[in-house]
């Protein structure tokens, strides 16, 4: 490895402010600390002030901020709208944040090619709502689909929901506009369906957390919008049945549109919100849901009904109308809120198991917090392994000690075949523990390619590893 | 770029020869000039004879057979089972033919987690039995899957009729054992189902067409096998009113599990294979099955049914049982077969086009034969715009007449958004027509890529792109 290091950064002047100003337009340029504020952090509460945030409104900006941040030296961090968990998007060396909210115009929506256009800092639910007014359904669905911006979602391939039947957002982007850090604009992919002309790097781009250019049009795939949905919650006693009630489903031909888990201390939180005696002591829960034709569907969630109890259920519910289905899903989402409320430090991590070791990972759990004198509370997303391990400790935990615990229980995932992050990401939150899952020549690698798309390392440094 | 060329290469020594000998065994190295005849060329006919062929059984042989590589300044030119059709294995500048298909081991088909392990010389067809043994499918079908390998599928991201519900090779490779041309062995990506730590170097390899890394083992994501499937055959006038009834279908909430089409001129070569009068005649022709719990796929395939009559089919034939089915698919099957047998020039082109553009395409084809003085038969994947373009042109038709030909059909494809393959891939055979489709500066990063990981450019020379 070459030892040129690409540190440390030039404060920005009050020259390279001008220029700023220059190239972005005055009004595009912030540096009233009050306003910046605002840039300092995202959803990982990781903070840093930047010196100065640019709201781009198009890939000749970004371009320009390249060029000078290329020339002046100074870190370029790119966000969307600041949703992510990994603190892809604080800007941990300083220098300039590049705002992409601005570029939020949905281009197209295409009912014939089943295909959108969008700018980066579309929200993803007004993408969703956009295309089913189009009879059209844009599946990736991420907690904060509300919030968030599919460029965020493009740069963290982010998950949700819906993965188990529809895939993550890698599988809905077709193409990419990008500007990387030489300031070249590329454009990836294709507008069609398939193509393999040349290298993938519309995939080498997805999921590369900002850190190897900044997307500023997208090209994603849509696909039919499902005519109805249905949803079923079944309790066990433990989650060994539950686990088994999904590969029942999973393996019966049905592919349900949500397979969601809680485990028992995330029902001691929020057991309350189900209209369902004894549910704050069950020992697991899953929320199943089957989307498509309206018969089908109902026959569908009849029969994944029958599984779980086949499987043990001591209790399957069925939602009969849209207000119970929300009731239900209200029960899934409250619990980080709860559990973030539950105690002073509050670690989400991400991981991932094959599946079949859902249920011996969480039969786990209670060792794990013997020994670790943490508190594990295990929710997420059944049908692909997804676990939201959110730990927490007492205030008087010592550092060290939550420190020490989370490596120990990231280890175990990774003793079971498991990786250390589903849909957040690295960022900087987890790279401290990126070597314990990539081997030094996977990271050489990754580094190697970062350079060659970085040669001044301008863009988002401090992510996912040290350069 | 930097003009330092990594040609010309030496000719194999006596002396490189012994030690090809000792790092693979002397059984592993073929020289005989009639073995060696079987790896000069693949299905697309290019033909170039090696100066040797090792046949490796594991990693350890590849990393050693180019660490000789780079040492000795010979090409090495992987190779699955060669099947492929764009001249991905044909030793285009003499050296090593790596033959991988003895690394052919199912190492592991996983019921319970859903995955399979396989090396690359595992038959395609041989993993889909495997995996059907235990309940379980494996959905990538190229035309060839009774005799390709699933490495080459991964090198090509191989596609199938099955891509309109189950997507391509791409979507079920989780993570790779690879060894790159600097001898480093890498691992990437997971063994579930979910996994974004670090750069996406799996979807990297993935449809690199072996120019960057040989495959030693694959980590593949499994589906439960779907009990049941149905099938029917829809004739139609002309192509518009068979991709309307394609629209309908996909814009219904259904999920067709194929979505074949035909167009006039290949009727007229296979028409006669279906039990329906005039079917020579006919203006195109749709085959649409759908797979999943018999009693859903019955109504499926009789709303299909609906929709083709409801758009202007001719006539719907339903397929009662297993027998009249594969009678059904021998007319998609012959197609290619008969254009081949039809003329002494044949063409097989493999674009993509947008949903939309279909018909209007198809519609603009005796235009274009007009034109350019070539016979144009159009078959293949209606749900994804996938077209196998069969160009035919008689025994006199000029070489440069019918490169211009060609040229004018796929300009025409990329001016209605399409890409110049979805299947095949670039090779040899399309790697003149690269910069129609990609601008220098994609192409220039990617030979930048391909620099890093292959300094000195041995591994599969000439592919894709000049270096």
């Amino acid at each position: 490895m070459s030892k040129e290091t690409h540190l440390p950064f030039s404060p920005l002047t009050k020259d390279v402010l001008e220029r700023l100003r220059d190239a972005a337009g005055p009004d595009r340029v912030v540096t009233d600390p009050e306003r910046m504020a605002d840039y300092a952090e995202d959803a990982s509460r990781l903070r840093r002030m930047p010196e100065a945030v640019v709201r781009a409104s198009d890939a000749s900006q970004v371009r320009r901020l390249f060029d000078l941040a290329n020339r002046f030296r100074f870190p370029v961090t790119p966000r969307g709208l600041g949703t992510g968990l990994a603190g892809g998007a604080v800007p941990v060396l300083g220098g300039v944040v590049l705002d992409c909210s601005a570029m939020n115009r949905i281009l197209d929506v295409d009912p014939v090619n089943l295909i959108a256009v969008v700018e980066p800092g579309v929200i993803n639910g007004e993408l969703k709502k956009a295309a089913a007014g189009e009879g059209l359904f844009y599946p990736p669905d991420p907690a904060s689909f509300d919030t968030c911006s599919i460029g965020g979602n493009a740069a963290t391939n982010a998950g949700g929901p819906a993965c188990v039947k529809y895939g993550t957002t890698r599988d809905y982007v077709l193409g990419l506009e990008v500007v990387i850090p030489t300031g070249t604009l590329l454009h990836t992919g294709v507008q069609t369906r398939k193509g393999v002309v040349g290298y993938d790097l519309t995939r080498l781009l997805v999921g590369s957390e900002g850190t190897l250019g900044v997307i500023t049009r997208l090209v994603l795939k849509l696909v039919p919008r499902p005519p109805a949905v249905t949803t079923l919650v079944a309790l066990f006693r433990d989650m060994v049945r539950a686990m088994e009630a999904v590969h029942g489903v999973l393996t019966s031909g049905m592919v349900p549109s949500t397979a969601e888990f809680l485990d028992r201390r995330c029902l001691g939180l929020v057991g309350d919100l189900l209209p369902c005696e004894g549910a704050n002591h069950a020992g697991a829960f899953l929320l199943l849901e089957s989307d498509g034709h309206p018969e089908v569907i109902r026959r569908e969630i009849e029969r994944m009904g029958e599984v779980c109890l086949e499987k043990g259920a001591s209790d399957v519910l069925l939602a009969p109308d849209a207000a119970k289905r929300e009731r239900m899903w209200d029960v899934r989402r409250q619990v980080s809120l709860r559990i973030e409320e539950s105690a002073p430090v509050y670690i989400p991590e991400d991981v991932v198991v094959p599946l079949g070791q859902i249920a011996p990972f969480v039969s786990k759990v209670p060792e794990l917090e013997a020994e670790t004198g943490l508190e594990i509370y295990c929710f997420g997303h059944a049908g692909d392994g997804n676990i939201h391990l959110n730990i927490t400790a007492s205030g008087e935990a010592a550092p060290e000690k939550v420190e020490a615990g989370v490596r120990r229980i990231l280890a175990e995932v990774l003793r079971r075949g498991g990786t250390i992050s589903g849909e957040h990401g690295i960022g900087t939150a987890k790279k401290r523990y990126l070597s314990m899952e990539l081997a030094p020549d996977s990271i050489r690698l990754q580094r190697d390619i970062k350079r060659l798309l970085d040669p001044s390392g301008i863009l988002n440094p401090g992510k996912i590893f040290d350069e």
